[in-house]
């Protein structure tokens, strides 16, 4: 047994809320059919079998005269089954925090169903399942990660799954360990795969059901009925921890411009969530950036401008927070970025051959005149990094770029212009910084301890009743737990048909920062507020045993969502 | 008033402990005269007014019949004061968490004397006080910042107290406020500082004492009378808390080395207290290195070690600490560092006229040669920060050099080698990361806010007691609250000369990690099982409103020194 920290040990006893639904016996209401938000026809071909489900819903059964008050066991009881049941779980794609609670509740679930119900685990992520590598999830080993952080119960893993070869090769060891139900935790991409295995595993009859759960720290995976991915919660205050304890050494030291990369490459969540807990100076919102098709320039000139503009009140520093797919967000570096990789990929033998100190001068001759004058205004390194840095397929890799540095150097670079010209007389000093990989698996706030529990136990009762091609949903969790709703969603319902990699292919819609939603608008209402004057505020880490509205209130997102 | 997040409004009512002796009448007991740790002579001749005092203790006064029960006011009954008394405070240097908390004490101290005493601030460091920039640090101010982290109270600076004409210019305004008291909190060079201003102070009788406090992260300085420097604990704890997460997550993905450093240039007390925390697989320690002479290309050798060993047991993954400092404690990088300051100095014209491609090779070129071979083997980017970025005195700005990545980077080179000749096998890729600014500012942990609360309120007694040239000192705090001693240390006992800059000083020793020590020993005899296992231990965030244990550890180091 590994050593535990103090506040591991005193964290196990924790016992999650769940929905008060979800303590007595429960039936299931089924809504009507249901249409996918986008391409109906195209979504509803490719899944017969599990496209046009109704939303479900668990609510009160008076009439259940069973005895135990096991909501799952009465689910089970309701469809006439009291057989134990074998069920496997994956953990797909980045960690996020509460995974392991997500699996805790799955497995008191089951064993609801029956005591001898067996969780299996496949072992880092869809590969397991592929490969045949799983492990019993015994009570002693669920004990062992409750309310902890990380996927290292079972690790998890990236690959995809979504070849026949892959839904073939899993059904293997689904019938040998005699599987009926297999739950996918993961993002969207993950989601969409899982709807994919459960529309195949209908079409052959095989008899495995599969259930999702929306997991992802980016928060990108949300619409009306699953208002929140989780880890998010916790990843953006340990996030805001940190950024607000550099808020303070900022406001003390009153010297350096501190440009903070955030996680978040598809949407910016994470930046917004963030700035509206600690009141940076400024925030970047990519959404914002693209639908106002700003240049790099422009953003420098913002950027800038804040400074210049805090330095003439005699504070020369603040806080800028940039969400990590910025760069991918702005039209000109976009359109910069596809010249490179089609040129590169068509001229990578004699781009190779070009010595290491030769290669900008090189690039910049043969661009298009639009790409190339961007590409030389671009410090030198951000350069280099554009062009050496090529993923197997010859692609730049642009989460390598160090946006945040990139940011602090043309800043720079732009004040000493306006040093020259008279328009800046302040002092610029940068400091950089990265978070990520410290939020990732941070151990769950209350938040993300309830949430990811009760949709386990959510899951567990999608199973009971059969269900397959399903989202687990537990919903108004902004309210008491008296007033949450748990049901699933059919994830067909999320989809719609779109271009990756450039093939048309059915995915779950992102959910990217609405412009025009309260998250947004409040925060665009403050910024010019906070850019001047220094409204830091310093959430610190999260506390887990304190006063309620300490410990227990969910990200201002959701609560602005909800309007609460 | 500006917006506060829950936890500080909730933490704001937190009631610091003090030493259970300063809850009642006491009085002061004096040790022998004291002699300074070395170079007695010298020390004594430079500090003819503030040699030689001796060690103070707060004891129980049972003899006191006056009115009250507080123990600063005791003690300047004692000494036939019961008249206002003004004193000024100064934060000088980095920012610790805690310091707010002693500037508390010393308020509530002061207040006891008499209600009339007043507390100015002077604002932004010793400047401050030279520019005689203040502000009246009143009662609604202190509630604001109880319990909080950061120095923006008043703000800190890094300009040293030294000259003649500083002090000069300082006691102009401490005369026009009618401060008799002021107390300097800073690190080991603010409070030599501070006792050479005590000394001018009393060799003039000027009528001013100075107490100083014992402030910095670092923790270096500490010695038989000092147990800690405030602000180590919180900090510690807060790197502990995000490499923890770093390390779930590196043990849920297992796919990355992460290198991790961390603040600490002059002793990496910072480094063993997390690596105690959180038994990462390897973590450097700069006095070690020193110690054994070792070369950049043993601690290459060492990490590749480790990394080979784990693959060979399928984890390709760990986590390597790495004190700020270390690249100045590895002997031949010191001697690297010593020519190239020296020939960039007296060929600074020739060299800056040279390309910027070219330097690497102008510098190979010129360099002694066992320098030069050891310049070469560093990757470019390196290379070229050590001959770019120089200070205002030509030197090299080491604190620049991203050591984490450096390690990353030769550590891949080896194993590329150990690839190509059969002895590595497995995978390597790796992720940075510094942390620093993330925790100098954190609110302070229980432990700094008691110690330090108990610190600022101990300097009041010795203000009151009408004494200069002191530190505060609070002992045996691994014990109850009940067995805390409180009292003075001159500032001369912690003296010696060393050579700074060039110039022979009188200093206050720094507190380097000693090899002999527990703390150090206790690592040393685990680090092969961590390096090989993976014991990652997960301390998660400061906790205030938990259990004790949870909440009220002092640092592993501390509790190994006082074998607790």
């Amino acid at each position: 047994m590994t050593k535990k920290s103090a506040l591991q040990i005193a964290r196990a006893e924790y016992k999650p809320k769940v929905p008060t639904i979800l303590q007595g016996k429960v039936k299931i209401e089924e809504g009507v059919a249901t249409q996918s938000v986008a391409n109906q026809k195209e979504v509803q071909a490719l899944f017969p079998h599990t496209y046009g489900f109704p939303l479900l819903k668990f609510i009160a059964d008076k009439n259940d005269s069973s005895s135990g008050n096991s909501a799952i066991a009465s689910v089970a009881a309701s469809v006439g089954s009291d057989k134990p049941i074998n069920v496997g779980v994956i953990l797909s794609g980045g960690q996020a925090p509460g995974g392991h609670n997500v699996i805790s509740g799955i497995f008191d679930g089951i064993k609801e169903i029956h005591p001898n119900s067996l969780l299996y685990g496949f072992i880092l992520g869809p590969d397991g399942l592929i490969n045949h590598k799983y492990t019993e999830l015994t009570a002693d080993i669920i004990d062992e990660y409750r309310n902890t952080g990380g996927f290292d119960i079972i690790g998890s893993g990236r690959t995809k799954l979504e070849t026949k070869e892959h839904f073939d090769k899993g059904l293997e060891i689904l019938y040998k360990l005699k599987i009926s139900a297999l739950v996918i935790i993961g993002g969207d991409d993950s989601n969409t795969n899982a709807c994919m295995l459960a529309e195949y595993y209908a079409s052959i009859n095989a008899g495995v059901q599969v259930i999702g759960c929306p997991k992802t720290i980016d928060g990108d995976l949300k619409n009306d009925m699953i208002e929140a991915s989780f880890g998010f919660d916790t990843a953006c205050k340990v996030y805001s921890e940190v950024i607000g304890n550099i808020q303070r050494d900022c406001n003390s030291a009153r010297k350096y411009w501190h440009f903070i990369k955030l996680m978040g490459r598809s949407a910016s969540h994470i930046a917004l969530e963030c700035a509206l807990q600690v009141q940076p100076n400024i925030c970047l919102i990519s959404e914002e950036v693209e639908d106002r098709a700003q240049s790099l320039d422009d953003i420098v000139n913002y950027i800038a401008g804040v400074v210049a503009h805090r330095a003439e009140n005699g504070n020369n520093f603040g806080t800028v927070l940039v969400p990590e797919g910025l760069i991918e967000f702005i039209p000109a570096m976009k359109a910069l970025i596809t010249e490179l990789n089609d040129f590169l990929t068509h001229n990578a033998t004699e781009f190779n051959m070009i010595k290491r100190r030769e290669k900008r001068a090189y690039i910049i001759r043969k661009l298009s005149r639009e790409n190339s004058v961007l590409y030389e205004s671009l410090p030198e390194q951000v350069a280099l990094q554009l062009t050496l840095d090529r993923d197997p397929h010859g692609n730049v890799q642009v989460s390598l770029i160090e946006t945040e540095k990139l940011l602090a150097e043309m800043v720079e670079r732009r004040l000493k212009e306006w040093t020259e010209d008279g328009r800046f007389k302040g002092k610029f000093a940068t400091q950089t910084h990265f978070f990520g990989y410290e939020g990732r698996c941070a151990a769950p706030s209350n938040y993300d301890a309830d949430y990811c529990y009760s949709l386990g136990y959510t899951t567990a009762g999608l199973i009971a009743a059969g269900k397959t091609g399903y989202m687990s949903s537990v919903r108004n969790t902004t309210a008491p737990a008296a007033e949450w709703v748990a049901g699933g969603v059919p994830i067909t319902m999320m989809m719609n048909i779109e271009k990756r990699h450039g093939v048309m292919k059915p995915v779950i819609q992102k959910a990217l920062v609405k412009l025009d939603g309260a998250p947004f608008k409040t925060f665009a209402a403050k910024r010019d507020k906070w850019a001047i004057e220094t409204d830091y505020v310093y959430p610190g880490p999260i506390q887990y045993f304190g006063p309620k509205e300490v410990c227990d209130q969910p990200t201002i997102t959701l609560r602005l969502e909800q309007g609460r």
